[in-house]
């Protein structure tokens, strides 16, 4: 495997260009391939290309058999597409980095249900690694298959799971999480119209989003396991700017916690963490801060113990919600410094 | 008193020049007096009057005495205003509208707290009328001073009042609420530029804002009197937009509750009020449908009784929030049709 | 004819919307009927009727044969569609109010070549008058139809007829004019979604647009008739917000004029219009100040005589340049105060 | 000298930033010290240092002495700041690059016109190298000082210079000019705020711009030394967004002119520019394609030889017209690889 000659599938959308953005700056990648759909045979743009040669000219095929000479494959396709075809760059020899939802749920079912369609690849849905860097950074090295987190997932475990790892915290867990509308790729609805988006902002998806199974699936894997089934309020709303989720997390502390307990908490979770940024008392992170970087930036405001508290996280739900972590996971599994290719 | 004659203090503020927009349209104004510290003796714009001639020709300075002449005054002012000079004109004879925070806490201790100078008008101060008028309608009525409601505080009370007011909810009430930037008003501080806000989000007064108590003081009222305080978190944003609020209100279900109760609680309380529209199960309210107008738009979706729900509130926070509701309760206050000068 | 009972067809688009919004505040209108093809018998929205009941309740189709007995039809409606049954309404004796481009251009060759279809209403297009209210008001008392203008049209014509009436400039006449998005209606586009308007900013039809015949069209009527097809230069761009049109003018003054004549002409033009407004010197406009009015906000800068000046307009593409000028044409047309229904 | 050691002396401004945000990821970059007036003394946030430890971990004084240690020194200060402290860096054996106006002009009686303060530094001001890459890339090897150019300059030039240099053009050269608000850097003032930005569009500085004279100087030199000064009328205007410049320049091409001479001058002058892109015949550039890279997208429209054409050119204000210039002077200065430092 030639980890320095990599393939884009889906390189048309956001997230692709989002990954030919950080991979074209990348200091080990020689080689970046794209493939499209609709953009198959086109040339790229010169203004992709003109300060990185080491992009491919045109545009082949998803199909083309030439992706399997690549070391390892970022597939930024919609979700059940790398489903049907991540197996066969895996037996080409090829690693996968898939970032859409395929093999994010371990329990085949709940895709099934959440997705609209059968999971029917039991064994590499078995040996996806579910690439949330800061808390699977060991299955992370050598793996073959992984699954990029979800935007709105990445922000709201990384603010609780430090916090259920120790017991801290209790029901409700209210997430009230605000995205930018590229978290809504490029389609074309006439909800996601300049006209409609702009000077506007609105809750959706209320009953139920995606991203619920996946969060409660991360949850309940860092509780201990005899806890129940934490009583999940997830809440997504669309923001009227380009980039950035804030998540706004309120939670019941549990009677003996204490604001130190909570900041020790995150600081043993994420003290190797280059990407995890913590903010002082009485400071708080906006998405601003991190847009067009990896970095995770976090605070709290703490009221009395067994009161409900507040988390604040925020991160660039096209980076570190997508393209960037995938990079991330990208230097984790091939055994290279985290931030390669990511500072700026 | 001339109710068709009124003077706007404050007026070269956001709110004044909101007021001054939906009263230059009044059918019962045929006067309007503008008053404002820093733009006394200047001419008012050709483009506010030229299609208006009832607006005066210039500003005088709040101080002027003509001002006394007016039926009706309107504050405009920065909190702490009012509270110096609304009984000068209580005594002259005139009515006053204050949509500043000075008359709106009857605990005038509170008011010292959270707005650092005492409150020296007692009298005023417990005569002053809540101008929320949806719960307040029949005190609006003739009142000679009224203490017109703060945005966040109106949109949140809306939402809970009627689900207090027949315990069908309880804590904890998470008020997680989101404002537009004209709510911060003219002030001239770094976070307040556009290159700080746009493309930005994030919470503020995360650890306590002034329309806390405010709303606790509201829903204490609602409550039966037995109650205990409610566990109110309230946790405002700064959206990168110029107007509208969305309160995204969580909140558990009483055990006994229903989805049809919820919406029967909603249709007592404002089956005679105008601006107020609730949305069928399965939509929810945005912004953009209320803004510019003194609409408030409620939806909800209840999980289980028992369980946590979520109640969405919009309104536009110049408008229902400000400008708006200051003149339905002018309105209220002279026994004309609620929704006179406030339609589109 | 019955003008308190008005129709609008296309009710359902950015520009029905708008006509709704101020019409429901005209005095004079008692009732609105509703038409739109995609939303044909579906309920108005409680949000836009609860505080006006003389809307109907019901969008009808623009077929339906109720529609006759309103006094005034208004179109708001895609090119190409009063062209095919405007004459009905006519004919039934309805007057008619077109938004649309079908009767702004004299010449139907030019229309075909513009609009991609024979004109064949060569009767009513004789008949129509072109309602750019501030030069053609005379035309448009007790006219049957009239063509609204185009929203470039208007703010490039209002800015350079004085000054061609009054031979005070010659070509190059530069119109680099700039449009708020909801100027491109709701076309399901990608180029219209928020994520490609947003933070970005570009020139479009720059080779030529639709609105070029149409403003050359009023520019000949200004001049004399000896003089020369000026050569004017018109560049429109797609501005990251709702609405607003500002017009850059660049043009040439002649040898003899004056910044005083430039006044003067301004002046003459318009001194009897409530909706213009032309600042002083070194005061320019923008388009802020006149979002959600009829107004027309003026400024210039002359330099030499003989050398290139400067000329600024703004207007709200959806109010003066849609929506606004209709009710002003509509307000015009029956012989009431120009302003009904517009202020604020 | 040691080029890896730099310095930024005006850190905490938006350029400051966006310079720190380029070099921190630049290849032979091993030290980066930070100098702030209003800073000095405190520590340098984590979310800036984290992944990136080249960088000094507090702000100095713009006046410790150890800054001389650095061998490039980067000004990213307001005007009149370089003008006064340069000539120590210099005399110290450091390479000064000034993104300030301070050395633009070489008529010293030009600056003291334009920027209010006499030019003292007669000497500096004789050797300094104007930046503008393209143009000037010779003269820039090696320089002690450079000038990085102004952002409008940059966008203005680039479009024009290729066509004068060949005699394709003619007065009028109209440049019409849009930019992003952080091109107004962090300002406290009213005009400045997001609720008078946002949702708004107008012309500033209407009556003359700083960047004229500067302008001018650039396309006197591009001219032939008979050729008389070009009418230029050059109008920036402030675009509700934060990044980007678009200039949209209306020149009138000579009589023998052809589209294929123009690409022709354009493809001369910029064959072996990594940074610039010409469009194909019908495509023209928009801000977002280069936003946040070094990239100039230019694209053009001819009509008759004779007549008015547009030329577009689209540029990032803080990059090719401020931080990423410079760190492309510093490159060609030290005569490593022109994009070092600049991909992505």
């Amino acid at each position: 495997m030639n980890a320095e000659d990599i393939a884009i599938i889906g390189a048309s959308g956001y997230t692709g260009q989002e990954l030919l953005r950080f991979l074209r700056r990348h200091p080990k990648v020689t080689r970046i391939r794209l493939a499209s759909r609709q953009d198959a045979g086109q040339a790229v743009a010169p203004i992709l290309r003109q300060t990185a040669p080491q992009i491919d000219r045109h545009y082949v095929h998803p199909d083309d058999a030439s992706l399997k000479q690549a070391g390892v494959v970022f597939y930024a396709t919609p979700n059940g597409t790398a489903l049907h075809t991540a197996r066969n760059f895996v037996e080409a020899g090829c690693r996968v980095i898939d970032l859409s939802a395929d093999f994010r749920l371990k329990d085949a079912a709940q895709y099934a249900k959440w997705y609209g369609e059968p999971h029917e690849e039991a064994a590499l849905l078995a040996e996806a690694v579910y690439g949330l860097v800061e808390i699977n950074r060991a299955q992370i090295v050598g793996a073959r298959l992984i699954a990029n987190p979800g935007c709105y997932a990445s922000a709201v475990q990384l603010g609780l799971i430090p916090l259920l790892q120790q017991g801290l915290i209790t029901s409700p867990l209210i997430a009230d999480v605000k995205s930018g509308t590229t978290g809504a790729g490029k389609k074309l609805e006439t909800q996601y119209l300049y006209t409609e988006v702009n000077e506007n902002f609105r809750a959706y998806a209320v009953g139920g989003h995606r991203h619920h199974p996946e969060i409660v699936q991360g949850l309940m894997a860092a509780q201990e396991k005899s806890a129940a089934m934490p009583e999940l309020v997830f809440t997504p709303h669309l923001l009227p700017m380009q980039r950035g989720i804030l998540a706004t997390l309120h939670v019941r502390t549990e009677k003996g916690c204490s604001r130190e307990r909570i900041r020790e908490a995150y600081r043993q979770a994420y003290h190797d963490c280059p990407f995890m940024v913590l903010h002082p008392d009485g400071q708080f992170p906006c998405t601003a801060e991190v847009v067009n970087t990896n970095m995770v930036s976090l605070g709290f405001f703490m009221r009395e113990a067994g009161e409900m508290m507040t988390v604040l996280v925020a991160l660039d739900n096209m980076v570190k919600g997508a393209a960037g972590q995938a990079i991330q996971n990208f230097n984790v599994m091939m055994g290279w410094p985290e931030t390669l290719g990511l500072i700026g």
